[in-house]
This record gives structure tokens, C-alpha cells and sequence, in this order.
């Protein structure tokens, strides 16, 4: 492929390591450690693989060469800027162990591994996607590595390759079937160690133990530079609110982050919302007041920021979908209806208070609602134009206001969804020098001959050089929760905690910001620049070590 | 406003200004000019203001102190990147003529000279916006400056201000008015120069003498930015295709210069869809047959780029549009009839040929074209979801396909505009040095005494150091043509050359393009790293040059 002028500048970037990492590592054990709940369930699970310490690696003042290891790496899940850094991190990693070492990369996901669909992936191809973004070096899937069938296809090839680690790069789900797979094959003495690493740009990997997880720091860096141009458009033309829906189903991190970078006039944060157990209505007329007391200053224009999730958050909402999600499965004339007997047939079948959400959405979504099904007969979510459907009734409020006195001004609304723009960027320093790290890292855990780890930096606030290199056992992130009627061990989801640092400055100033039209322009993403506007990690990060 | 970073490190870029703009400036006459067409026309429309020789600025040997002078500055029309850095070369501009020069901004467009709004801008308020995108500094309007009394309301605040020069930033018709005030001014012998500076991110103000509007250049590269990071992601997830639809009503440069800078699968030109007479299914025969082709490779994901303005440009849809226009408006009670009625009238009520046009839209797409009418009664085609009318009729077409045997594959489209994302991008190097220029050219035009002259710098793919400036006699830009029924003098409209080197380069390449998954992914803009990143022009711009 022809390569852009900055590709080629860029390339020549070589990431900062963790001075410990930058020559021979030794690796210094913590104590046993815990699963953050359910100790005793969990440990029953992983029997092979629980209560193992921390690890914290040290520069080793006795340099020893290791011996050549075959190591397998799948990307899996949604694409995060840098995941190619993790690869050539783990490349000269394992190579810098043994030359002779080898890099076999599982083709389009972990289905890869259980299809033996792989490629070696040798130094010139490594070289051709150093600090380049998206996936595509051996592209990724959503196969959920999860069935013994599945390990045991997958051993297969894993033996065949000689391959005695593999390193699975993934958000919650991919590193807690890391964990599942590091114990089984610990249990019949596979031969391999599963190590995982904290991918995804939704930030909604990281606990205690794991500071971040890679591509969130691009991808909030794109959507704050979009942001913030149509912030200066909206400033200069005055004329226009524009409605702003942002990636991140289960967590409102990004949305969080693009709001502290920007300051725009409004952000619906999804956890505050559903904590608050806000109805939509609600939302909308927190919105509908911002936009009329700005009109009441002259100021028909504005912006809003929504999390793509917002729908599934709230309560009343929720309700109103699974109701719809039975009422409907268990309906199967329903298609042959009328428009009209649908609307009909759904309020007549709901509970009264889903009825009421029901009869006060827009048309156009209610009947969304009703069409759009999964192959499972579920309501497509992700399908539904939270930004129209809000903007719609923020119009609608508006004008029952104007009816009341209480509003007099121009409401004009845009539109913008913002995911797939910022998934596949460029990684920002921050994320070259982490996402090189942690697979530099992994393959000093896989030297180590640990399993069920996940590739750990933490410091992340300071200069990469002092960053603090080491691994966790996965289990110790470890709760039960029920998923599809099944109680399972699985990493907690961080949402935004409304009583962290993020948050309360975002809190604390979103009344001023609503008013006062206190835009911040961030701008595209800088490489080449001065520390201050090329290094900075989010603010999220920032914020959240305050908290430490 | 609190500042970003990146605004604090770019305050400090000095715009590199052409050498012989660089010291005192003498102004060197060419030959008397004629308009482009219709010369006999428009001599007699300009009797005061036509035939003016090219202006040619030099250096100086024996520099002379200028008299202070009073300028007024006027933002008008959509946003561009670099109109702050016009007002700012424009302020050093006329502070280096002489220090007690003062230069007023008039208020929100063209309105704010008629309704006498302004503010002086000082040294201070300059400061505050060098290298800044946006128009916020004075803000910009719509208002068109076309009436006798207008220009007079407008002199009463000039004379009170002492304003002698007045610069207007805008698009073609901006600049077509500015030379209608200028020769109005000097008719009357109000004393006031106008000076008009070209601005459009459209790229459709450019000629034989003005080789690029401004804002072209950063709107292209972020939008660029953008379409190279979906495709990264496309390319990596393998699974969508990406419908990108990109402002630009009047002409394709914007898509061109994009499909240039990211080779996509497939771009749609609008003036080559004219100038081939073809109809919305042949537009959406070509894609679904590169889907089809893709599909048999085993690649179902790619990407399209649409212009804004495409359906005006189908002649077909135009006679459709034209239609339903007329048709409605001696219609009224149109809006009282069922969906189904409604549908019935207007297919019973068209000619033949746009009532099969009508017949083959989607159904949501034929009724919004007789829906969401603007105040007069006509189609809003700016709110035509192009991309999604396109995506639906593909997907209706493949399905078609596949019953005949022709396409066996997956088609799932997402759909992008990008438009607002990119008008007020903080200037590209580019950007900001030729809007500088431009701004300081302007006002050594003013300091030359002259009046309906056009801000020009040429030679633009040679350093800035290297720029030739001087000033065009915006008549020898005219024609005359139809609007409103009434024949007008007017800058025609630069459409994309079907035999221009930046289609023919796009034509020779797109079939291989097509099927080979050639994306390039440019990037951010860079403001700090080497040349070959941050300074190139447009593809565009390079390739016109080459026709020179």
C-alpha cells in the first residue's frame, strides 16, 4: 500500500520503553494476591491459576540469554489505535530474549486460532507497521473464546507451531476468557502460557491494578478534535445546537473525556442518569433548559455531547425495551399488522408505565423500536439515533415552552456520530509508547514463565521512561456476575464513578460551561511538537491519579 | 476562552509571508484586463471599475512612510480555516503602511455594515486569533450585499468611522458583490476602497488568476484525515461498507481532492455524473457492481465517497426536484391528504419520466422530497440523506443480484457526512500562511490606491517565500449569467474540469482502486514536523499546476 508523508515520518518513531525494561529484566514476586470478591468461588474455578503474586519487574544486573520461544498473538475484539505497537513491542521483545525467537499472529480474531488460519510475522513485516493504527497486520474478530472444543482446536495448532505462549490482546471479555484458557491448559499441562493485554478504546478496562487500557487516550483525542472544530464552527456561525453522539456502549468514559477536553454546553453521562433513575423526559428537559436560558442570553447555538449507550441506561427504558423484547417474541403476527394496530397492539400489551414511555417517544423511534430486531428478536440499540431521537424532543419541549412563555429563540439542531473516525487513528505518543510497552512487556512475562497474567504498566502519568513494568494474575480482577442466566467469573466493567475525581470537575463545572460558552479547542493530534502539546496523557488519567 | 495546548504552541508560528511582501512594496501595472466573457455587457455595468490593468507587487528600493488609513474587515458566507490569519496579515498589514492605521470588524457578516454593528480590532484582539480557525473573531453572516441602499446605509457608518478601504473575505458571490459596492463607491465618489480576499473550503472560486480559494486545502486534509482513518478500520474489521457523504453543494473538488489523498473504493463526481446524463440508478448500478466484485474476491467492506451536492447534479432529479416544486406549490392542500394519497397525486401528476424517477426512490426518500419544504416551497435538498438513499437503493439492487446469481456476499453499510468537522479546523501551514499573505497583500492593494481588486498570491505549490503577489480586477473574473430569472455579472463557478489533471490522475486510477483495497491514510494535519508533512499543498493544486 502506498504510504501517506506522514506514515513514513512517523515510522521512524521509536517508543520510549520503561527505563526497567530497556535492558535485561528480572522479574520480583509480590505477595499472593486475591480476586477483588467471590474469593472462594473464584479460587474453586481456578484452581491452577489463583492466588498467584504480582509481579514487579527489575533491571537484572546479571544478564542472561533466554532461550528461543514461539509465541502466538490475536487481536480480538473492536480495533484500538496501537494495537500494531503491542505486536512489534511483543517482536522485539521476544527477540531481544533469543533472536531466534518466533511470532506467529492467528488471522481475523481468535477464530484464527481455533481455524489454524495464521501468518509468521517475520521483522519486515513487523517494520511495515511500527506506530501505525488499526488492526490489520492480522485483523481481528468476535469469536468469544470460551468452549473446552475451542482450547483444544486451538492446542493443535499452538503444538504444531511449537508456539509455548500466546498473547491475547482484548478488552474484559477477551482477558477473562485469557484467564479461562491460561487455566485450563495450565490444568492438562499444555505447555502454554496465556498471557492478556488491556485493550479498548471505551476506557472501561482498568481497576485498581490496570491504570488504562490502550487506544482510549487516540481515540478521545480524535473525537475532542472534532469536537472541538464544530465547537468553533458553532461559536462562529451561532445559529445551530449540534448533537454529538459518541462511541462506548456500557460506559460513558469517552463522552466524559471529549467533555473535559471541549467544555461543551451539555453532557449526558450515562451512569449519573441511571443512578439518578432519570426518565428520558428528564434528559430532555435538562437539555430543553440549557437550550432556552442560552436563547434567553441571544445564543441560539450550542452543543451536546451523548453517550452511545445513553438508551440502555435508563431505567425506564430499559424496562420499555425487554417488555418489548418478550411482548414481541411471543407476537409472531405482528409484522402483518398495520403501522397503526402495531402502535395499537404494543400500548394496549405493555405495563402502564412502559406504555407512558412508549406513547411519549417520537413516532419514528417508537416504531424503531418495534422493527429493527437482532436475529435474536431483540431490539437493535445500537441502531437507534439517540442524538435524532433527543434532538427531536428537546424540539418538542421547546415549543410546548414557547406555548408557556418560557422560551423564546430559533432551535436548529445537527447531527454527528463519532466511533469509527477514531478507532483505527494514528496512536497518539502516549499510546505508541504504552501500547510498545505492554507488549515489550508481555513478552517479559512470557520470559518469566508466568500464565494467566495480563501485561501491566502503571505510573502512567509520568514520562514513559518511568513507567512501572511488571504483571497481574487476571483472577485477582476477577467477580461473579450473572451473564445469560449464568453466573460467571468475569473482570468488572469500570463505569464512570460519580465519585471520582473525572467526574466531580466535570460536575463542578458543567453549570458554568452550559452558560458561558467555554469551548476548548484541542485540535488534531500532534507527533512532532513540544512535550506540552504532543505527551499530555486525557485528563481521565490525570484526574484519576489524584484519586491514588 | 481557555486555550488548548496546541492554540498556545501555534500562537507562536510566524506565517511566511512571499518575499517581495516583506519590506516596502511598489505595485507594477500590466496590461488592461478584460472580463472572462460577455465583455461588452460588463464594461457597461462597471464603467468605473472595468478594464483595469493586474496589479504585480515588487520590492521597493526607496521606501516611503504611508499615510495612516481606517479599515473595515467583513467575514461573509460559511466558514473557511485561516480567516482569522486574513484579518491578521490584513492588521500588520496596515500597521506597517503606517502605525496609527486602524482596522474595524463589522459584526456577524455583511449585516454588520448595514446595521452598522462593529468592533475596532487592536493589537491585542489580534493577537488573541493568529493561526486560529474559526470566523469568531467578528463572526460571519449570510446577508447579501446587493442593494443600492444597503451600500448606502453602509457608507453613513464608514464615513463615521473614516473607514477608506473596506475588505471583504468571502466565495464567489461575495466577491461578485464586493466588485458591484466597489464600483458603486467610486461612482458616486464615496472615497472608500473595496478589496475582496477569496474564501470557500468548496474549492469553486478559482480561475485563470486565482488559483485557490482558502480553506480548501485544511478542510480536505481533516476530512482526509477522517476518511483514511474509517478506512483503516474498514480495512482491519472487514465487514462494512462506509458511505461518506462530504460538504461541497455546487462542485465535487472537495471529494476529488480526498478520493486523491485516500485512493477510496469508490467515488462519485458529480459533474462527470451530468456530463454522462446519468440517472440515480446508474450511479447506484456502478457501486453495487463494485460491491459485487469486491464480494467475489471475498471482500465485503469498502468505501464510497458521495459529494453533497450529487442529486442536483443528476439531471433526472433536477427535472424531478423541478416538478415537485412547481406541482406542490399550486397544490394546497397537499399536506392535508393520507401518505397514501399523496403518493398516488404525485405519481399521477408528474411527467412520465420523473414519475418513474419517483416510483424508484425508497419510499422515506420520495416522501421527504415532498415533505421538508423551505419558506418558498422548495425541496430542501440539503437535508437529502445521500448516503443513505444510496446505501438503500445498493442494497436493493444487490438483492436483486442475488436472485439472478450475480452476488453472493455480506452488504452492511454505515453511513458518515463530513462537512462541519473540517470549516473551522485550526488552519493547516498552508492555510495559514496564504491567508496571512493574502490579508497583507490586501492591504498593500489599499495602500496602491486601487478599488474592485481581488487579493492575489500565485505560484502556490513553490514555498510562500517564493509566492508572486498582487492584485486582479475582480470584473475580469465575470460573466454574465442567469439567476433568478434576471441576467447577472457574476465570477463563474469553477466546477470540476472533466479534462483537468487532478479528475484525469482520480479517472486512471479508480478501477484499480476499486478492487485492489489501495487506501492511503494521511493523518492529522502536523503543524511541527518536516516539510514533506506539514507543508504540501492539495493534491488539487498540484496537479493544476501541471495544466499550466
Amino acid at each position: 500500500m502506498k504510504k501517506s508523508a506522514l506514515q513514513i515520518a512517523r515510522a521512524a518513531y521509536q517508543p520510549k520503553l520503561p527505563v526497567t525494561l530497556t535492558g535485561s529484566v528480572k522479574a520480583i514476586e509480590g505477595e499472593p494476591t486475591q480476586s477483588v470478591a467471590d474469593q472462594e468461588e473464584i479460587q474453586k474455578l481456578f484452581p491452577n491459576t489463583y492466588g498467584l503474586p504480582e509481579l514487579r519487574f527489575e533491571k537484572n544486573p546479571n544478564p542472561i540469554v533466554g532461550k528461543p520461544v514461539n509465541v502466538g498473538v490475536i487481536l480480538s475484539g473492536g480495533q484500538a489505535p496501537g494495537g500494531h505497537n503491542v505486536i512489534c513491542g511483543l517482536f522485539d521483545g521476544i527477540k531481544k530474549i533469543n533472536k531466534d525467537s518466533r511470532l506467529y499472529g492467528f488471522l481475523m480474531g481468535p477464530g484464527g486460532l481455533v481455524d489454524h488460519d495464521y501468518k509468521e510475522l517475520t521483522a519486515d513485516i513487523i517494520d511495515e507497521y511500527r506506530n501505525t493504527g488499526g488492526f490489520d497486520i492480522i485483523g481481528s474478530g468476535r469469536t468469544k473464546l470460551e468452549k473446552q472444543e475451542q482450547f483444544d482446536k486451538g492446542l493443535e495448532i499452538l503444538k504444531q507451531l511449537g508456539i509455548s505462549a500466546l498473547v491475547i490482546i482484548g478488552g474484559d471479555d477477551s482477558n477473562t476468557n485469557a484467564a479461562v484458557l491460561a487455566e485450563y491448559y495450565k490444568k492438562i499441562g499444555a505447555g502454554v502460557q496465556v498471557i492478556g493485554c488491556p485493550k479498548t478504546i471505551d476506557g472501561d478496562l482498568k481497576n485498581e491494578v490496570v491504570e488504562a487500557s490502550f487506544g482510549f487516550d487516540t481515540a478521545t483525542k480524535v473525537y475532542s478534535e472534532l469536537i472541538g472544530n464544530i465547537q468553533r464552527d458553532c461559536f462562529s456561525a451561532k445559529k445551530y445546537w449540534h448533537f454529538i453522539k459518541l462511541m462506548g456502549r456500557s460506559a460513558s468514559h469517552i463522552a466524559l473525556e471529549c467533555a473535559l477536553q471541549t467544555q461543551p454546553n451539555v453532557c449526558i453521562i450515562s451512569e449519573e442518569v441511571e443512578a439518578k433513575n432519570q426518565t428520558l423526559q428528564d434528559v430532555v428537559d435538562y437539555i430543553a433548559n440549557i437550550v432556552a436560558k442560552r436563547a434567553a442570553q441571544g445564543n441560539n447555538f450550542g452543543t451536546v455531547l451523548i453517550p452511545e449507550g445513553l438508551i440502555e441506561f435508563i431505567p425506564a427504558m430499559k424496562n420499555l425495551i425487554a417488555e418489548l423484547n418478550d411482548l414481541l417474541a411471543k407476537t409472531p403476527d405482528f409484522a402483518a399488522k398495520t403501522p397503526a394496530e402495531q402502535r395499537q397492539f404494543v400500548l394496549g400489551n405493555l405495563s402502564q408505565n412502559s406504555a407512558t414511555v412508549y406513547a411519549s417517544l417520537p413516532e419514528g423511534v417508537a416504531r424503531q423500536l418495534t422493527l429493527d430486531r437482532d436475529p435474536h428478536g431483540n431490539v437493535q440499540v445500537s441502531l437507534i439515533e439517540t442524538e435524532k431521537l433527543l434532538s427531536e424532543m428537546v424540539g418538542n419541549r421547546l415549543n410546548e415552552m414557547k406555548a408557556e412563555g418560557k422560551y423564546v429563540g430559533k432551535f436548529s439542531p445537527l447531527h454527528h456520530f463519532f466511533g469509527y473516525e477514531g478507532r483505527c487513528a494514528a496512536p497518539s505518543n502516549f499510546d505508541a509508547d504504552y501500547c510498545y510497552a505492554l507488549g515489550y512487556n508481555a513478552a517479559c512475562l512470557i520470559n518469566a514463565g508466568v500464565t494467566g497474567y495480563i501485561s501491566s504498566l502503571r505510573n502512567l502519568t509520568k514520562p514513559s521512561v518511568q513507567w512501572l513494568a511488571g504483571g497481574i494474575p487476571i483472577s485477582m480482577m476477577f467477580n461473579m456476575e450473572r451473564r445469560h442466566g449464568e453466573m460467571k467469573p468475569v473482570i468488572q466493567k469500570a463505569l464512570v464513578r460519580l465519585d471520582g475525581t473525572p467526574f466531580l470537575r466535570f460536575a463542578a463545572k458543567r453549570d458554568d460551561w452550559a452558560l458561558s460558552t467555554a469551548y476548548v479547542f484541542p485540535g488534531p493530534i500532534q507527533y512532532f511538537g513540544p512535550a506540552e502539546v504532543c505527551d499530555q496523557p486525557t485528563l481521565t488519567l490525570q484526574y484519576e491519579h489524584l484519586d491514588k
